[in-house]
């Protein structure tokens, strides 16, 4: 591409405010709009194309106008979305980048090329033999939020019980290696959400079907439920060793009978409360999201809190960008395992920058198996 | 007394299992109990005369058989109360205690004579220059639960933002004044149950204004307010300065307009719902109890838990028996401000063991002001 050129940049569009579930139509992909590709005169940001998009649960929470605490800012209606992502520098004005650097960031837009003034949240590719995606989850945001929340945050230690949900996504496949790792046992819940199964029941039961046996097949979980299967969550974290005679094809289940040491929290609302019957003394909830709650206009109620007093459990709310300090000590820790096939990281990848609004909806309702990406560009 | 007599053992005993609400008609006097004043040959514990019984809102958890997390267990109906309290050895089977030792302990039956077989529980009283019924709260284990819970829990900082529920009662009162003491902004809320208002209006609004002014007036606490008289929690813990012209005499009001660094938790339900939407940054929350809970069969749901996540708060249940090693680092720590009228202690005392059963009732109601203590006998 010639520098200087004006060239199409397709843009994933945020129409308006919305309540309740996301829906592709809430979206639109607008093919024509230009951009120049150079950056205007004395300009310290840096022109990019965009490579790799990532698709996480936090996104919605910026599509409704409410009080985030400050830490994102609600989507423009109008304007692309913006979330993590994968992009390759074409020009800089900033010494800290030049041309043909590769980059991850926070405030990447849905469109193919843009100009990025806030250089200070990107960080800078230094390992290219890794695939590029990566930079989206295992070895950006998604990957530090589960290493900074399973060490840090939850303080495991080994032979502990510990129960992640949402445990198919980007940060739960991780948490659960990353505990199997350090020698504990390790459960897993995932499961499409209800409402996606009256209009598309044959495809959801297909992905929790595929994200349990992903969990415990693939990724070295010791046991794996889909909780919309479960009429009792209560029950099925207590469950101890049962023949389960469906059409299923598991046979023994074992959750926690003895009780859970850390919770890793990426749902919320019932299954939260489920979990604070279980806890053990001393127990530790690492609250990274409560994706059940992001579609709905009053957060469920969480009933059961009285149990941390009698258990002394910790609940710690945490934010990845607290911890970015640790990011090259997480490298040091997580490539060897990578480059020695001792961790598996699993993809949910889509091509193309139109599918985009589909993927982030199926990330929404629990349709993904991995973490969800889209490309955009291979380079 | 003779020693091997046969006295009068009046005892408060406890009806039955109870919903809702305490009554003084769940508990009874029994007057016609007598026990012998000698340890049966053999006893390693000891025989002691009950003198300070101490109230406290656990007390009613163990009226309901529920699980409680195997912390305390719930009573046995037709048996006496037990809770914490203040006893003289009358005759002592074990080396470590002798005949006329002052001792506190959480086992301590609600009658007048008792024998004590697990006398590990029991604390020696080594200063008697104070008075003895503080060995039922300041200097005992709510004085043990606010030290703990706020200078170990909380990791306070000097010019924090500080709120505490229940702040006019045994444990409230002395968290607000360590914080005082530490340099923070302090605010307190407190005030009787809405039940009671309606059949005892004007003893409930009485005690409540009470409470008020004993926080700002006499406590040191920057702000009080009652809580029952706010239709809008959020509001109120929002206030920056208003004038209340209403009957009451206070003509401004600042609670925390700039949000709360850590919240002492001592009521739970729409308190705390209102409080996580007021938290700051890396705030803390320190859960002692959930008052406003136990009379109710079904929890209240609380629904503003998302906050945790982006304002990255702790929440943390506690209890003080995991902190009774700092307690002699604790009674230097407070005898000291006690004695140069540094602390200010206030005790709600009731004369007479058959008043225990009212006292407890008014207690759980929220009607205390200050510590509630009963006395059996003073020596």
């Amino acid at each position: 591409m010639e520098e200087g050129a004006e060239v199409r940049n397709k843009q994933v569009i945020f129409k308006d405010y919305i309540k309740g579930a996301l829906k592709e139509s809430d979206m639109y992909v607008k093919t024509d709009t230009t951009r120049k590709l150079e950056l205007p005169e004395g300009a310290e940001g840096v022109l990019v194309k965009n490579l790799y998009l990532s698709c996480d649960p936090y996104m919605r929470l910026l599509m409704t106008k409410r009080d985030t605490g400050g830490v994102f800012s609600s989507y423009t209606p109008g304007s692309p979305l913006t979330g993590y992502g994968v992009a390759k520098v074409l020009e800089s004005g900033n010494a800290n980048f030049k041309k043909g650097d590769l980059v991850w960031g926070p405030k990447i837009p849905w469109e193919e090329y843009s100009i990025i003034n806030n250089t200070e949240s990107l960080f800078k590719i230094e390992y290219t033999d890794m695939p590029l995606s990566y930079y989206t989850g295992i070895l950006a945001m998604p990957g530090m939020t589960a290493y900074a929340g399973f060490f840090e945050v939850c303080s495991p230690k080994k032979g502990e019980y510990i129960f992640v949900s949402a445990a198919a996504g980007a940060v739960g496949q991780l948490v659960g290696q990353f505990a199997k790792w350090m020698g504990c046992y390790v459960v897993g819940s995932a499961g499409s959400e209800e409402k996606y199964m009256t209009h598309l029941l044959i495809t959801s039961l297909g992905c929790a079907l595929e994200q349990v046996k992903l969990l415990k097949n693939k990724l070295g979980f010791d046991e794996a439920f889909n909780y919309k299967e479960e009429q009792d969550l209560d029950a099925a974290l207590k469950r101890e060793s049962t023949l389960t005679l469906t059409w299923r094809l598991i046979v023994s289940d074992r959750c926690f009978p003895e009780g859970i040491d850390i919770y890793f929290e990426n749902v919320g609302g019932k299954m939260l409360d489920a979990v604070l019957l279980n806890m053990r003394t001393h127990g530790r909830i690492a609250v990274c999201g409560m994706v059940s709650q992001y579609n709905l206009d009053e957060p469920e109620g969480v009933r059961n809190l009285m149990h941390i007093v009698s258990r002394r459990v910790r609940i710690q709310g945490f934010a990845v960008f607290d911890y970015y300090h640790l990011y090259s000590k997480y490298l040091e820790f997580v490539l060897p395992l990578i480059r020695e096939g001792k961790i598996t990281y699993v993809e949910d990848i889509v091509e193309g920058l139109e599918n985009g609004p589909a993927a982030l909806v199926g990330l929404l309702s629990g349709r993904n198996i991995g973490k969800q990406v889209v490309v955009v560009a291979r380079d």
